[in-house]
């Protein structure tokens, strides 16, 4: 079912009509009368409507909770990857459920966009953030912003209830023992009554974190936790552990 | 640390000159006398080799197991995709720890390769779990290979221990089910205690599997699943589940 963006939703029984590019989609899907499409207000609401009259002249119905929005909130926080690799993870993250996507300079960082090179930048990522919401049925279009320095996204990302920075050097502490710590590892309940409500995942560029970003970010708060013992590339590695909270949280 | 598949690892205290595409690598390397690298038989031994004398003579260490290597065995089955996106789940599933990954057209297929175009890919598909192996440490190059049909593929992949097909419009039995069934399920024991040794995971093409190919799949003997109530991509699914099944089994 084709599904688009709103500001606000329509009344239940009102009439309602597409309009720019909700509209230019609309004929591009030949819509036809009778069809059901759904309508979002991109803050967990939305109602299914049927096409009144092609292409776009809808009769609303009632609105309802989105059933695919997560109930917790994962930010994902990504040192600037090289090349196109922030697009697929911006794509995949927000598949997966990522409730947004922070982008922030590291040391290692090879890619630091800045002024009007990042503004283009994140203009392009968030119309990703869009159209990947509307294609895996979001309820919400994650927000994709830029930080200007890694002691402002540790200082942010540690605000999270959970707040985890996986570390290619780390074996010991897992993202079970993590979950654990505050109530929601396995073992514990059933997964959908886990009640953790927000965590930050932030993972490194190209070259990792080095050992004196791995310390400030453990004064800040965050936990420093492996993704096993197999080294994942960084466009994988914050994928990986956004499925893995969402499994373990009954969100998968 | 750099890592060489080689086909028989040498004994300890030999002296061992790397040779082809090890050599070629090792030069691209610029490796120095003293310094470390591992060789991997690709069958889940490795060991630590001091650089004798540059570019490629090895000083032979103890040979012992691969500690990257996942203890379950998952096979993930995906029907031929568009474009790059094979290569891309390929190279994905390997850092991911996947044991093998097979190809199987399905009725949605629109990529059909066939023949020696398929032998050409398949070539390709295999050099990237190979340097995929190398990059995230495993200590078996995954095997990529093909089937000729569906029934074939479904045949093949219901003899796993845990034979899940991964269906988007199936919604109430979900992996967490699946994996409880066979006494994998979160709540049951220590993660790394689960005693599950076979997986099979499949996933479909773009638009998805027919009715009719879930009911075959069931007959066949596979667990359908559902991935969530977002729709994943197809590149997405294989490894949104692959990963799913890692941390269940405390792999991750």
């Amino acid at each position: 079912m084709a599904r688009f963006f709103v500001d606000t939703l329509p009344a239940a029984g009102a009439e309602y009509s597409l309009a720019g590019e909700n509209l230019e989609h609309a004929k591009v899907l030949r819509l036809k009368a009778g069809e059901t499409v759904t309508l979002c207000d991109g803050n967990g609401m939305e109602c299914v409507c049927a096409v009144a009259v092609p292409p776009g002249l809808l009769s609303v119905g009632p609105s309802l909770p989105c059933p695919a929005e997560p109930r917790v909130r994962v930010s994902v926080w990504i040192a600037f990857p090289k090349a196109d690799k922030a697009e697929h993870v911006i794509q995949k993250a927000v598949e997966l459920g990522a409730a947004e996507l922070v982008l922030f300079p590291s040391r290692y960082c090879v890619s630091r966009p800045e002024g009007k090179a990042l503004k283009n930048k994140l203009e392009r990522w968030q119309k990703i953030a869009r159209s990947a919401a509307e294609q895996s049925r979001r309820g919400v279009i994650p927000a994709v912003r830029a930080v200007d320095s890694y002691g402002e996204a540790l200082r942010e990302a540690a605000e999270a209830e959970l707040p985890i920075l996986f570390y290619e050097n780390e074996s010991g502490y897992s993202l079970h023992d993590a979950l654990a710590e505050v109530g929601g590892g396995l073992g514990i309940g059933r997964p959908e009554d886990r009640a953790i409500r927000a965590i930050s995942l932030m993972t490194g560029a190209e070259g990792g974190f080095s050992e004196e970003e791995i310390e400030k970010a453990k004064a800040a708060g965050m936990k420093i936790c492996t993704l096993g013992p197999r080294i994942l590339r960084c466009e994988t590695a914050p994928l990986a552990g956004l499925t893995a909270v969402m499994f373990a949280l009954g969100e998968i």
